[in-house]
C-alpha cells in the first residue's frame, strides 16, 4: 500500500498537501519534515518533485495570483463603464477567492521573509493597484460617490472580500459561492441601507 | 539605570510590551523568556506583577472587549431606530479599533489554545451576536436591504472593519480614524455606487 501511495504521488498532489500544511502551521513554521511526515513520503521524494518548500510556496501562491490576474482580462473587466468593470472585478474576485480558497488563503498570510514571499507581495500589490486604478476612473467618471478617498476605499473592500477565507468552508451548508458574491457585490455598491 | 528601568516597571507597562511581543510573535509563539527579554526584566520580576503570559492575554484582551461591549450601553446604541443604533455601533467599532489597535490586533489573532483564548472567542461571538440582533431588528423594521441574509451581511461587515488592523499605522501620515468611521460607514450604509 506504502509503495502504491507512493508511486501515485504527483506535483499536484504534493502542492495540495504542502498548502493545507502551510495553511494550518505557517509557511515559515514549516519545515520539510514536516511536509514529508503529512504527505507520508520521504524527503528524497520530495525533492524528486520539487527543489524545496520555496518552490511549493511559488507554485500555490501563483496559482491564486494567476486565477486573480485573469479577472483583469475578461470581457466585462475590459469594456464598458468603469463602475460596471469594477463590478464585474469585485463578484470575480468573490468567485476566485472561494474557487481557490487555500490557495488564495496562503497568499493572503505572506509575510515577506523569503524571495518567493516578496515577489508574491510586490504582485499582490499590483493586482490591489489595478483595482484602485479602476475605482479611480469610476469616480472621474462620477458614479461612485466622491466623499471616500479612493485608496482608503480599495482597503475596506478588499478588507471585506479577503475576510472571506476567515470563515467560508467549502465542506459546510452555508452561503454558495455565488451567494457570497451577490452579498459583497450588493453590500459594497449600493450598501446596507434600504431605500 | 537597571535597577530604575525595573523600579518604574507597573503593571501597565508590561501589558503593553506583552501585547506587542504577542502581535509579533504570536501568542503560541511567546515565552516567559521573550517577554523578560522584551521588557528588560527578570521572569521573576514579572512574576512580582502576573500569574503568567496567559494573565497579560487575559488583561489585553479583556481591554479591547471592555471596549467594544461598552458601545452598546452607549446612548445612541441603545435609542432610537434599528439601524440608526447599528450606524452608531458600526462608527464606534472602527473608533474603538483604531483607540486600542494592538488589543483589538490580539483579540481577532486568538486561536482557542488555552482557556483565555477561548473566553475571548466565545465573548467575541457574543459581541457579533449582539450586532446581528441589531441589524435583523433594522432588517425587520424595512430600513436594511432584505436580499442580503443577516449572518452574511454581519459577517462581511465585520470583514471589512477588522481588516483595518492589517494596514492601520497611528504613526503613518495616513487617514485619521475619523475619515476611516466616515468611510466604513459610508460605504457599509450607501455603498460605493453613485446615485
Amino acid at each position: 500500500m506504502t509503495t502504491a501511495k507512493r508511486d501515485t504521488y504527483t506535483p499536484e498532489t504534493l502542492l495540495s498537501v504542502a498548502v493545507r500544511v502551510f495553511n494550518e502551521r505557517g509557511y515559515d513554521g514549516t519545515s520539510m519534515e514536516h511536509l514529508s511526515k503529512a504527505a507520508g513520503i520521504s524527503k528524497s521524494s520530495i525533492y524528486h518533485h520539487v527543489s524545496g518548500k520555496e518552490e511549493l510556496l511559488r507554485r500555490a501562491v501563483s496559482r491564486a495570483l494567476d486565477g486573480l490576474f485573469a479577472i483583469l482580462e475578461e470581457e466585462h473587466a475590459c469594456a464598458g463603464r468603469s463602475v460596471d468593470r469594477l463590478e464585474h472585478v469585485v463578484r470575480r474576485m468573490v468567485e476566485v477567492l472561494i474557487a481557490e480558497l487555500p490557495h488564495v488563503t496562503l497568499l493572503l498570510r505572506v509575510r515577506g521573509n523569503t524571495e518567493t514571499e516578496r515577489w508574491a507581495l510586490e504582485r499582490r500589490r499590483d493586482f490591489d493597484h489595478r483595482v484602485a486604478e479602476l475605482l479611480k476612473a469610476a469616480a472621474a467618471d462620477g458614479d461612485v460617490r466622491g466623499d471616500v478617498e479612493v485608496r482608503l476605499a480599495t482597503r475596506l473592500v478588499f478588507g471585506m472580500i479577503n475576510s472571506i477565507v476567515e470563515w467560508y468552508r467549502p465542506e459546510a451548508r452555508g452561503a454558495s459561492d455565488r451567494e457570497v458574491a451577490d452579498a459583497v457585490v450588493r453590500l459594497v455598491f449600493s450598501g446596507l441601507r434600504q431605500g
